[in-house]
């Protein structure tokens, strides 16, 4: 085995879970998933191409109607994206290292914005590059970044800029203005910027800006970038159409005039998983059929969650919480707790109550805790909360 | 875009596909696959599964009981494999991803046997190792290995020996005693042993050597091996079940004891593709299920269409070509043909015959091509046949 490897993060998250094997009364809010299921009429539509035998290989890049398909869907939220810039992944974490493997040899220097979850870093990491982390501040439960320092860290040195917005585990988000001043500067430098947006649609807005709203969509570097721009978007059909576990996701690339980009990223995915199943791309073809019937319906279920949890949370001494801008995470701290992996695991084992350790997403998160509240059972939740309180002692 | 990537080779087969496009009357055997569905059986179970809501993050390694029915399955085909030495993957492909990820760092050297599918040699080069190429030399149409070259070739400064046997495109296969040279010399220099299996049940014995028979697979290593010898064999559902299109893979890790391939291999799946979906999963259960009544089945209906691809060549004049000993390829050459992707894309545009060319899978299979038997129609086999002759104007 490559010795390196050893230094790649295995997930604390498992640890705590596994800690908690053989309590079944836990109540698990660790992993970043609903308990909802996936709508039946996405299950049905793969059920269906399974029936008809659409069980042999596909095109490395997609469907050609699930990237059509693709194409109008972004296009609606953003600016207008053609086919020609989509490719089709099996899962988003397979988009982030295809743009990994797209943009980073051995030596390469990528800038990680940080805490985030781990396999943004550590997918450089397995490529033999490296990540300089610039890490988010928090201020009253709410994590901040300071543009100047992030500016500063981006030079001609830099392949790369990986930036999870909104964020996992912290509910950060980029603001436009910030987009704007990291694209210029990202001109500048030749840094090609690798926007993994896939809480884009669990959005509430950034309420303590004057004037900022909700929207469909977090601010995306789609709506300001140009189509020759050194951009890489990633993104999932796991968390805005409850598809967790199908594993797809996609690739929105830039136009050149030879479509260099498009052809790299197709080479790259016969490399890695040759293609998607077709039964797996007809069901997300049906989820963007239902879209915007079905998205505004979940985000008002997450905001209930979201909301139910942080007035939980509120109303317990030696708590810094803030409301998250977007994505489905509490992640808050708890006073006098420094170790959050030793928490966790206490919570698991004598309360019951499964969290997500900040240290999971790099010693910048040390300290805090994730809570997952992507829960259609508000009262599971509140339960969450009275264990929380009687661990505390409270 | 990394520079390194324009010389990741792209698919020539699809470059005689896309010359074909347009001509609705192509007989198509240019892809490494059956023309039958998956088994019935098969595809209930999935769809069964995505009924039942089964849509969530699973464990990286696989569901434990896919990982146990695993084990007996390769148990009962070779010497006993645990659980512990077995993880799932998102396709064959993939597999061989996470191998070459768990053993190579830039720099590093491969020895890799050629003429072979472009995947095994691509994925190195992607993780920016070396590739030493180590050629097989044709005699009267079939394919034979200098054992003595292939051992020259692997020194102490070679971290693995990549090897596909029976081979894709060339049909060749390991001998027992040429894998048990291989391992012991691997053994003194310490280096790995990555073997990509995934046609030894489609497999027609080594006719040619006294005493050979067929058996229910072909010659494994890890027949031969001991649990902690460095070898890393690669698997797929693909071939044996006809689920080419459900990208569902395994691979075969050395005992360890304190487990570190198996847990390297869970990070390495995590930051790839984290899991594979779980009513594909559920699918494949099912075909291990099914397997002994189902894979003799399809071998015979296999060696019909092998049989009758290659009684049909050899009535032709000029053609070079031998009984492949395992895999779905015929692989042959017609003399003073020395350009295959040419030729190729003559036959497809001028005779709607559509074959691989030798030249997709590498500079050492030049001059030839592949020809897919997977077909349940022989008559279609005995019609591209008539369109060969008609373009050699025979």
């Amino acid at each position: 085995m490559r010795s390196s490897l050893a230094a790649l993060p295995a997930s604390k998250i498992r640890e705590v879970a596994n800690a908690g094997l053989g309590r079944p009364d836990v109540l698990a809010f660790w992993f970043g998933e609903s308990d909802e299921v996936t709508p039946p009429e996405v299950r049905e539509a793969a059920a269906a191409s399974l029936a008809r035998g659409e069980t042999f290989y596909s095109h490395n890049l997609g469907l050609p109607e699930l990237r059509e398909g693709l194409s109008h869907y972004i296009s609606a939220l953003h600016a207008p994206v053609g086919v020609e810039r989509i490719a089709v992944t099996s899962a988003g974490v397979s988009a982030l290292m295809v743009a990994a493997q797209l943009l980073l040899s051995a030596g390469d220097e990528a800038v990680a914005v940080v805490p985030v979850w781990p396999n943004i870093t550590a997918q450089p990491e397995i490529l033999g590059a490296k990540v300089k982390r610039v890490a988010l501040h928090p201020q009253r439960g709410a994590w901040r970044l300071d543009l100047q320092e992030l500016l500063d860290a981006i030079t001609p040195a830099t392949r790369a800029l990986l930036v999870n917005a909104p964020n996992n585990p912290t509910g950060w988000t980029l603001s436009r203005a910030e987009q704007q001043a990291l694209l210029a500067h990202c001109r500048r430098t030749g840094t090609w910027i690798v926007a993994d947006e896939v809480y884009e649609r669990l959005w509430w807005g950034q309420g303590d800006e004057p004037g900022a709203e909700a929207g469909p969509a977090a601010p995306s570097f789609l709506d300001i970038a140009a189509r020759e721009d050194r951009l890489i978007v990633t993104q999932s059909f796991s968390k805005s159409f409850l598809m967790t576990g199908w594993r797809l996701g996609w690739l929105v690339l830039p136009a050149d005039p030879r479509g260099q980009a498009l052809e790299a990223a197709g080479k790259l995915l016969e490399f890695n998983n040759s293609c998607a199943p077709v039964f797996i791309q007809r069901g997300a073809l049906q989820a963007l059929a239902l879209a915007e019937d079905f998205v505004p319906g979940l985000v008002a279920r997450l905001k209930a969650g979201r909301d139910t949890l942080l007035d939980g949370l509120a109303r317990l001494p030696g708590i810094e919480v803030a409301a998250p801008a977007g994505g489905m995470y509490a992640f808050f701290r708890v006073e006098g707790q420094d170790d959050s992996l030793a928490l966790a695991k206490r919570l698991v084992t004598e309360h019951g109550l499964g969290l997500a350790p900040g240290a999971a997403f790099g010693a910048e998160g040390e300290g805090w805790l994730r809570w997952c509240f992507a829960s259609k059972d508000l009262a599971r939740l509140g339960l969450g909360v009275q264990r929380l309180a009687g661990a505390l002692g409270l």
